[in-house]
């Protein structure tokens, strides 16, 4: 019901009065579309020229994955110039695009674009305004489908973000090899860490039917240049291995091949026990071995292109190689051998940490992957978190990047807001990616950036990756929330460019997905620029970190210390005392720092040399520490919670002045959620701030409310039934 | 993606070829508007005589509910005239639609309405063509803004259904009280027995942000006369009762109250223990009586209409009164007592088995409720399903229909497929509620229907009740598939009207979801009134049931014999064996037909007079059994379950010839779960014949296709995670 009837009628009933007094635009869209929404241009002038430009479409060449291209262009360039346009067979007139490979086509192969192509490589592209047989016209022109697919994209992401339509010059590539979403996707549909609904795989009635919807997820993808998708968690089920479940990964492996994107699975290490009916999982065990060589070959006789492996051991209570006494590069390495006939990689995750609690969690990784540089196949990336501890509001980058020359190591990002309030908070994570990819490791002196070590080129790796857990579901807005979209989106564009600008990204997506009014876009790409500092300030200022609720993660709990495990407490990460707050990772303390490069140690080991955002991951400090504004720790820490609080009543007033200039649909939820997150910055700002209060028995300093309820309140409330825990 | 452009638009894609060859229509429709598509009218000359007839809505008086009347009246007329219908103060022309209440308006009331509004009742209307100040006009007029609001959509449905538009004459009430959707949701929004996605209910979001959809639930129960929604499962959780969850489901109510819809929960017997730290729930202690009066009156506090409790007590481990040594009278009781001050009811199931497995479990619900008959407080309903087993495709009424006078006996159907194939499966249920409804349980003579016994009329209940066990969630087409939401509306239907139809509400509801071409009405009501009769024969023909596999119920299990309960099994249903098969419930066997009048015990109970279709379901029958047909049983059998085969094969055959007339997004899903139910269906046949055939030792007669594969095969399948479970 949300009717949809044709925007004629919509204008007809508007103009009468009936639906509303807003105008047309403000009635419902719900998000569906996301960023791929292809509305017609408003400006006349600008229209008339998109139009003159781009009235037919000719792709030169067939498969699967062309046609894709040429729907695209069809349905995006009909979209935005409001009329048909049309597929044609050549070019017939002045304001044609033509798309194809040299290969697939004579007339881009007479174009003269052979040095352009040599740099746009196996994926990348080249769009520009040219003469074709004295017509005016737009090439895109690629060595692979796949390249054309990619360039369609981007014009059409130049005419949605109000590029001149004239002349036009774009020839990009990606960066990194392979980027990823992954999904952490239970058998059951239930997703852990999903906000979003269910799981979009629809196992029950896969491989008969084939819900459209994964077709538009697949667009998306490609739309951004995610070319992998892990179909299922990290927290593994053999069962996805099986027959009859590799027959259902294959079906949606097939919608998925016209886009440019392989499938993934997650490996559970057991598998050999659990569906192969072995003794043992012992990666040194020849017929362990020759298991996983078997099931992969079966693996890749129904799907062909399969990408590999994602593999979470031993970790969290994951079974993997040391269980048997074995590495985690052995480990990895029985599944390399088995995958790399094929082409396959192996993901193996660094994020592990052991059964014994240990002095300092943030060193773990490190310390068990650091002396494993080397001893893995050329077909395995280590997949690492951008920070040591889990997907925190702000984490300083993790020291196994530029710790590891000789292994590929893949950055993995959270999108999904385990730690970031869910749906209903809006926290646009571009600044997050920029920040740690423009991190400096200083290994290999100064410019050794993250983004360097992930791209491969620091090190001189060809394999290279980044992945983002994934945030979408069966929400028929797929995240959750509009802004969260804003997440699937950097992503992918963070993966293929990891020198991105968060700017740049966060106003593209603004203005494909809210329209290019400069009322709306510059309020829109605001709200996204501070979102993210806005959540560290309400949850976690100054270096803080883990400081959530147990288990599911939802709202403050600063308090918890009788979790299962000392490093599940909040406590064990604040270490808040009469004397000061902070986890002493300084050479006095864990010297957690001396995982890092000589001159990146030295500043993180220095409390008066590390930035004041991260102070208090690597020191703890007296809450009368003088901080850089003058005042004291104690106050700059109360003052930054009461920022956080600021600054999502500033996004609310960002928010209602475009009120009218989007549509009331997305609007109203946006508003809802943003007082959902008002509502929750303050309860974090109290909760905390008392929590601490009773260790600083300090004031609040002038500035900051005074909270709205004693701590007992904020201890005792028990969210029950939260999803994706 | 899956673009709802303007329709101008489409049509020139169209045109211009780029789409598809097919005509507008046959671009998609997701199925989320459900019945209530209001598409316009295709025929000129209906065209212009509706809007002739329907150019002004004038809806006099205000509430939320004459608010909703009013959209919808505004929203549908404009849907189907294909231009602005607008709303007005008064009637200004020829071809206004009034709507109110003599109440309300003046101008109602001054139409000499009295006599056809003094039977309409508190939800009944009058719809009717006439003059009002010399214009020509349509009337609708009831004495209650909810009664105004059914007429509103009676008229919508008269119009989309081909109604004559010009001499309207319509008059109706419903028959029984309490029109209830009874959902299986848990507060972690998984649904038992749900195919449809997660729960509607997004309980971490309540009360702060209201899903839009969550009003188009309202609008879709609305239009079908359904007035109350149970929102928690029937295996409950006390949790739901708690102050935090009241307030989420208080935001519901607010979403539902305008209209008339009333939220119910359910209640968990052993809640004064579990959240109101009683150390019992024994219905007969004083303070668990004032703790539920308590708790009651604070859910008044918040939901001032809240409908009642729905209880599943002392069944498949839920607690309950018989756990203190009490009745279930005296556990409604205490319920009922407590809601009485506030005008709530207690919907209390007779879906109970004790803890030892019984001679025959269909005897239980009456051996434990016909006792009671009189113990009730008088605002209690015994909620009884429509058959002594468990919603399968198809039993005998329930034998307690007729033998509780003195206790109004509320319907319980299962919309939702739990052991009729999900929602891939097209099974239309119209048929089986009218089996059921119109079934003569002679308790008071011939005549004495079930219909009469739930409506009250049979014994003199003003209080009166049909539930049905939802079959929505968060599938963009609600029900998981197209054809499963006629039984959302069937349902409603049918609560409206036990006397009901099913071949008119089939009709209703195929032109309101297909339009009103012949051509495609035909093929998909013939579809819809033998495709409940194809799933029996494919599944249970012959009064056979519970032959489904063990837990899920999907697929045939006839070979089940270990599970934990004897009556969980299979073999306890069909007790198969080289003489012959059938439960023999003669007073030979169980003498469970001792529970219908004699009339009806009479015919039950004789295998020459018993209905074949009900044959094995009282009586224990050999295999060379002759039949009316002159065949053997076993030829009978086996040709039952290949005439269910060639039923779905008729189907896939009227629903390709609709190719083209029906929108192409719902066609293509409907033809994939046509696919997968003709493969289930042979998978059905197949399996239960193989494994009776090892009992009957004979050869398949002609006619029937041999089995594909062995029956280790089909024993051997293992479907996992299988949702709703």
């Amino acid at each position: 019901m949300s009717l949809r009837p044709g925007a004629g009628r919509l204008a007809r009933l508007a103009t009468a009065g009936l639906l509303l007094a807003a105008p047309v635009l403000a009635r419902g869209e719900d998000g569906y579309e996301l960023w791929l929404r292809y509305r017609p241009i408003a400006d006349a002038r600008r229209l008339a020229a998109v139009r003159g430009a781009f009235a037919q479409v000719v792709v030169e060449g067939d498969s699967a994955t062309l046609r894709a291209a040429r729907a695209e262009l069809v349905r995006g360039l009909s979209g935005l110039v409001d009329r048909e346009v049309a597929g044609s067979a050549a070019v017939g007139r002045d304001g044609a695009v033509l798309a194809g490979t040299p290969k697939g086509s004579k007339t881009i192969a007479g174009l003269g674009l052979g040095d352009a192509l040599a740099r746009a490589g196996g994926e990348g592209f080249v769009v520009r305004s040219l003469a074709v047989g004295g017509r005016r016209a737009t090439v895109i022109a690629a060595n692979t489908d796949v390249g054309v697919l990619y360039g369609a994209f981007r014009l059409l992401r130049h005419l949605q973000t109000g590029g001149d339509p004239a002349a036009i010059e774009i020839a990009d590539a990606p960066k990194v090899k392979l980027r990823i979403l992954n999904h952490w996707d239970n058998l059951n549909r239930t997703v852990e860490r999903g906000y979003a609904g269910f799981s979009l795989w629809d196992w029950q009635k896969l491989p008969d039917y084939l819900d459209p919807r994964t077709t538009d997820y697949a667009r998306a993808n490609a739309s951004v240049g995610i070319n992998g998708t892990v179909l299922t968690n990290v927290n593994a089920n053999a069962t996805s291995l099986t027959a009859e479940w590799l027959g259902k990964a294959a079906a949606l492996a097939s919608v998925f091949r016209p886009y440019g994107i392989r499938v993934f699975l997650t490996a559970r290490f057991s598998a050999p026990i659990e569906i192969g009916g072995l003794k043992t999982a012992d990666p040194l065990d020849p017929q362990v071995a020759a298991w996983w060589k078997k099931k992969t070959d079966e693996i890749y006789s129904v799907i062909p292109d399969f990408g590999g492996f994602l593999v979470k051991a031993n970790s969290e209570g994951q079974p993997g190689p040391q269980d048997y006494g074995r590495t985690h590069a052995e480990g990895a390495n029985v599944l390399a051998d088995a995958l790399a006939p094929h082409g396959g990689v192996v993901m193996w995750r660094a994020f592990v940490y052991s059964h014994e609690t240990p002095s300092d969690r943030a060193k773990q990784a490190y310390d068990e992957f650091h002396p494993l540089d080397g001893a893995f196949r050329p077909n395995v990336l280590v997949q690492v978190k951008n920070g040591a501890i889990d997907f925190q509001p702000r984490e300083p980058f993790h020291p196994l990047f530029g710790a590891m020359p000789r292994t590929p190591l893949m950055m993995e990002f959270q999108i999904t807001q385990e730690y970031l309030g869910f749906a209903t908070h809006l926290v646009h994570l571009g600044p997050l990616f920029e920040e740690t990819l423009r991190a400096d490791t200083r290994s290999k002196g100064e410019g050794s950036l993250v983004a360097k070590v992930v791209e491969g080129s620091l090190d001189g790796h060809a394999l290279s990756g980044m992945a983002g857990v994934a945030n979408v579901g069966t929400d028929r807005n797929w995240c959750g929330s509009v802004f969260a979209q804003s997440n699937w989106y950097a992503l992918g564009r963070f993966a293929w460019d990891p020198m991105a600008r968060s700017e740049e990204v966060a106003g593209e997506w603004a203005r494909m997905t809210f329209g290019t009014d400069p009322a709306v876009v510059a309020p829109v790409t605001r709200m996204m620029a501070g979102s993210r500092e806005a959540a560290v300030d309400y949850m976690t200022p100054l270096g803080l970190h883990h400081q959530m609720a147990e288990g599911h993660h939802y709202g403050p709990g600063p308090w918890v210390d009788t979790a299962a495990r000392a490093d599940w407490n909040s406590t064990y990460y604040h270490r808040a005392d009469a004397n000061g707050i902070g986890f002493d990772r300084s050479p006095a303390g864990s010297n957690a720092v001396a995982q890092y490069a000589p001159p990146v140690a030295e500043v993180f080991g220095d409390a008066r040399r590390v930035p004041e955002k991260l102070l208090l991951w690597f020191h703890h400090v007296p809450w009368d520490h003088r901080m850089a504004s003058g005042r004291t720790l104690w106050d700059d820490l109360a003052l930054h919670y009461q920022a956080g609080v600021d600054a999502v009543r500033r996004m609310e007033a960002d928010w209602r002045s475009v009120d009218g200039l989007v549509d009331r649909e997305r609007h109203a939820q946006v508003s809802a959620f943003l007082a959902i997150q008002e509502k929750e910055a303050r309860w974090w700002r109290d909760a905390c701030l008392l929590y601490f209060q009773t260790f600083s028995k300090r004031p609040l300093p002038a500035g900051v409310e005074p909270p709205e309820r004693d701590l007992a309140y904020y201890v005792a409330i028990k969210k029950r039934y939260v999803p994706g825990n």
